[in-house]
Formats: structure tokens, C-alpha cells, sequence
């Protein structure tokens, strides 16, 4: 598969072009074959061999425990039938501003929810409250679960991109593109949920202004208070087209700010996760660690015992990881020889 | 320094005691040689080397990056005195029920950062509606990132207690005591939130049923209202002294629920993760594996592309962290000898 690659050295950016110093052209031969096989695991994406690839498999693992797109829209909707029935239910005993009998309970569900809680429908019996209560931590925990797989699903769309990108490097500009993606991930979730924000502040101001009759400070507020899940209920939906439009709205609107503000959070981590990660590259490597990083004591630290050290001094993985896969290591090197092998592979059959 | 831990083997659980077997004496103490080079990173901190350990360095970077608790609280402290001097100012602009100028003013501040927005004081000009969208933003800003602080302080008081785990566990029972620890992070973290929210909820709806006089179900539906920030405003703190306890009890209350409902989520993802860890671990290797997982082609698997090989298939690490530290090993090498010696640092230097 990967045949014309190979002849490539991976890492353009790398000082050394193979073709120079002749002096070291045994070593130089050694580092080109490392060179090679180090897209082994990813060119295989393409290869014959996609169904062992990594990717793939994981997806296949993980539509076993992840509900799809399509069965949260399901939850979501039997959710919203259920608040809906019990709302409906005890609709007498819900106060304030009435329009139509399902509307309102559907509106109120969904007002509670996300937390919105205007106000403007109060339930006034006891059983009503503790529906309330019920609704406003089930339907939290929902929000919790859904914004998780909704926030899933956007880093899996963006890992594609990444793959997709990863296989175009050759062509493009290599490895430094791939960098920038990964450096400038959240940064760009955040951009989309900022822009995605700006658009629904504007289609909620514009259908307050025109439904409700707000004036457009007031509409404004409305949309802040809304968004923010604030709430105060001073301005609310107190038409029955306005509750209607209400109640999409509110529930992508407070998704999309939990998601922005989620994600300011994540950039922060992530700016400092960086500062790190060049900490770390930058750090000259010293004889103590030299001896750290020497997994199998051989006296010289090799390229894969490099990398599981500087992942761990950025913390990226734990002792623990390593650990763990060690002891899983002793077991499958059956002969023992330190090396997993095909004789090994042999032997375990 | 781990000179009485050498003679031990790392991973008790390992199937192969180090003295049984005859015939496989020769590999058996190369494996005994990588076995006691394994916890050599980790063993570091308690060394004389503490300055050069993993844990100390990140620690000292991080105070580059991130404030402290005590610098979050000056923040906090500032962004409300702040948000108190400009409701203040605008105090004849906020109808509703009020008691004390200064402690409705930071009230309304307090209920209008968390989002919990009762209503029950409710800006009526241009200028204060305008300011309470401010504040609100704002204030979500700040919990969010001053949540991730708390998230982080709490990670890091987890961590610190495996990393003392990890210390004790050749007298107490070794990995296995890690590994259950290191599942249960998020488990723990979560009962502690739900813990902490139950005092909140009992300690809130003593408050009310006291001070505010509310019956016991109004109080707490209330309360229920109040740490979800649902806030509806029909049962809110109206009298000055529920007002002072309210403004600490809904700070606290709230952020601890959002930490719950956040460890919720990441509960579910971990066990998801969880899973994935267990296929990738009960995975057989295979030839194609084999070949994927050997960075430097020598036609066999170390430990170190085995462990590096295996977090990329857990999702751990990707290819572009490995890519990166590749580049940055040729670098390092400077002989070109394919692994980093005592000899590439004088040469580095």
C-alpha cells in the first residue's frame, strides 16, 4: 500500500534532509527506515486492511455504548411527549399567562428544561412543584447527556476532517498543516458556536420585535435573558405563535451559549495545555533524563521510549497507562525475548 | 534511590513470577532488567531529583498559567463589587421587592451571574436592562472559566492522592488498587458533588422554611428552582436576611450543581471510554498489528511501540502528538544512531 511514500521522509520540517553528510550513511539509512514506517498505522486507512484499521473499529465499539444522532432525537422527543402529557395534565394548576392548553404545557416543559424558568406559567399545587422539580433535573441531566453526545459528535466531525487532511499532507504542506488543525481545534468550535449564537440572538430579536411587539432593546433583553437561561419573565412568549416559535428556539439557543461558554473553558485548558507541550519540546534533555525515559535499559533512550516519555511529562498519559500496557506486554511477549514477535504470535495461538 | 524496589517485579498480577521457568533464564532477566526500570520516573519524586520529576515542573509551569484559588476569589471578590456599585447606581431603576440598597444590589448581582434570575427584582430602564445582559454574560464567562479552575483544583487534589497512592502500593496492593482508583476518578468526584449538593439542599430549605417562612414543599421547590437556576420567582429570598444567606447559599449551590451535571456527563464518557480500553486490551495482535506497531522496522515490537501503539488505539494519543515528538527525537539524535545516548547530549552541547 503505502509504496510511494515511502521513498518520502515523513517529517519535511525535519533539519536533516536524508540526501546530506555522507559520513553518516549507515545511521542515515536507519532513520529513513524509521521514517517509513511511522504512517504505517494511518496510510493503512486506505489499504485492504480498512476494517483492522484503527478508526473504524473504534466506531464500531462505540455504536455499541454511544445512542446515534438519530436516538437522542428519539429521547428527546419522548422526553418532551412525557413533560408534555404531565404539564398538559395538571394544566389548571399552572398560573400566569394561558394560551392554548398542549402549547402551554409543551412551552412550560420546555421553559423548565433548560432552565429558562421565566416564570410567566408558575405551577401553584403541590404536585405541579415536585413535576417541576422532577422535570427541571431530569430534563438537566438530559441537556448534560445530549450536550456530551452533541459536543461527541462535533470532535468526531472534526477528527474526520483531521483524517481526511492527514491523508491530502503529502500534497499540501505536511505535517505543519496537521499541527495548526489540531492547535486551532476548540478555537474553531468556538468560532462556530460564537457565529451559530450571533444568528439566533438576531432571529430571536427580530420574531420578538414582530410576534410579541417588544420594542428592540427590550426584544434584545428578552433574547439575552433567554439565551443565557437567566429568565427573569419580566418579557417572555406570551403569544400563542410566539410560544410556538419559543419552543425550538429557546431549546438550540440555550444549547448553542452552554456550548460557547463550554468551550471558552475547554480554549483556556487548552492555551495552557499548549504552553506545556512547547515547554516541554523546548526542555534539553538531561542524563537523568535519559535514564527515566530507558523502558528497557539498554543504556540509550530509542524513538518510541522518547515519545511515551514527553507524553507523559505533558500529561497526557499516566503512569498507569503505561502500566498497564506493560503488563499487558509481558504477556503477549510469550518467548520472552522482550520483543513482541511472529514467533510470539505463534505461540499464543 | 529505588535501589530495595529493583529486586521486585513492577506488575504483581504479571502470570510469570520472575523465578519460575528454568529454560527461559537468559530472557527472564532482561525482562527483570525493563521491569525495574519501569517505576524509575515516577520513583524520581521522592529522590534527591524531586526538582527534576514530572509532577514538580508541571506544577511550577502551571503557576505561569493559571491562578490560584486565592486569585480566583480576587476576582470573584472584584467582579462583584463591581456588579454591586453599578445595580447600586441603578437601584431606582430595579422594581420588584426590596429591602437593603446595597444588599439588593448585590443580590440581584449574585441571582444574575449564576442565571438563576428569580424576577423578583427586575430592571425596568434601557440602562439597567442593558447592564443586566452585561453581567450576565459576564458572569457566565466567569463561572465557566472559574469552574474549570475548580474542575482543575479538584483533579489535581486527586491526582496528588495517586500519586501517594502509587508511593504506598508496594506495601499495600500494587496496581491493582491504582487501576480501580484511576476508574472510579470521575465516580468519586461525582458522589462528592451530589454529597455537597444534598447539605446544600437541606441546609436551603431550613433557611426557608425559618427565615422566609415558606411551608416545607414550597421551600423545597424553591430550593429545587434555585440550584438548577431555574428560578421561576414565585418562591425567592424577599426578606434582608434571607437575602444575605442567599447571596453565599446560591453561589455555592449553583456552581456545585453545574459540577455535578458536568461529572454526569464525563461519568459517561469515561465508561464509554472504559470499554473501549477493555476491547483494545482483550484485542489479539496480529501480523498486521505487528507490522503497524514497529516504528523503527526492526521486525519486532518493543515495549515502547507496543505501549505507544495501544494508546493510539485507545484514542489516548493521535498521530500528530507522535508525529511531533518523532520530529522533535531527530533533532535530538544527534549522531543519527537511531536512539539518544549519553553521546547526543555532548554532542547537543
Amino acid at each position: 500500500m503505502a509504496d510511494d511514500s515511502v521513498k518520502q521522509p515523513l517529517f519535511s520540517g525535519s533539519t536533516n534532509p536524508p540526501e546530506s553528510s555522507q559520513n553518516l550513511g549507515a545511521a542515515k539509512r536507519r532513520r529513513f527506515r524509521r521514517c517509513k514506517t511511522a504512517p504505517a498505522s494511518d496510510t493503512s486507512l486506505e489499504g485492504p486492511d480498512k476494517g483492522r484499521a484503527l478508526f473504524p473499529v473504534s466506531s464500531f465499539i462505540f455504536k455499541n455504548f454511544r445512542p446515534s444522532f438519530g436516538q437522542v432525537s428519539l429521547f428527546l422527543f419522548l422526553y418532551l411527549v412525557a413533560g408534555c402529557t404531565c404539564f398538559y395534565l395538571v394544566r389548571d394548576q399552572l398560573v400566569g399567562r394561558t394560551t392554548n392548553g398542549v402549547l402551554d404545557a409543551l412551552y412550560f416543559c420546555i421553559v423548565t428544561m433548560t432552565t429558562v424558568g421565566y416564570g410567566d406559567l408558575v405551577p401553584r399545587s403541590t404536585a405541579a412543584k415536585l413535576l417541576a422539580c422532577l422535570f427541571v433535573f431530569s430534563g438537566m441531566a438530559f441537556v448534560a447527556l445530549f450536550l456530551s453526545k452533541a459536543a461527541d459528535y462535533l470532535v468526531e466531525k472534526q477528527e474526520v476532517l483531521i483524517i481526511k487532511a492527514a491523508h491530502l499532507r503529502r500534497k499540501v504542506g505536511d505535517q505543519q498543516m496537521l499541527k495548526e488543525m489540531e492547535g486551532k481545534k476548540i478555537k474553531y468550535k468556538f468560532c462556530t458556536a460564537a457565529a451559530a449564537l450571533l444568528v439566533l440572538v438576531i432571529v430571536g430579536t427580530v420574531v420578538l420585535v414582530r410576534v410579541e411587539k417588544l420594542d428592540v432593546v427590550d426584544a434584545f433583553y428578552c433574547v439575552c435573558a433567554t439565551i443565557t437561561t437567566l429568565g427573569y419573565g419580566d418579557k417572555s412568549f406570551s403569544t400563542a405563535g410566539g410560544r410556538v416559535f419559543a419552543v425550538f428556539w429557546i431549546l438550540t439557543s440555550t444549547i448553542f451559549s452552554g456550548q460557547f461558554f463550554l468551550y471558552l473553558a475547554e480554549l483556556q485548558t487548552e492555551n495552557r495545555q499548549r504552553s506545556l507541550v512547547k515547554w516541554v519540546l523546548t526542555r534539553k534533555m538531561t542524563l537523568v533524563d535519559l535514564e527515566a525515559a530507558d523502558l528497557d535499559d539498554d543504556g540509550v533512550v530509542s524513538a518510541a521510549e522518547f515519545v511515551i516519555y514527553k507524553l507523559k511529562e505533558m500529561g497526557k498519559i499516566s503512569q498507569e497507562n503505561v502500566a498497564m500496557l506493560m503488563e499487558e506486554f509481558e504477556n503477549l511477549d510469550v518467548d520472552c525475548s522482550g520483543a513482541i514477535s511472529n514467533s510470539d504470535l505463534l505461540l499464543a495461538q
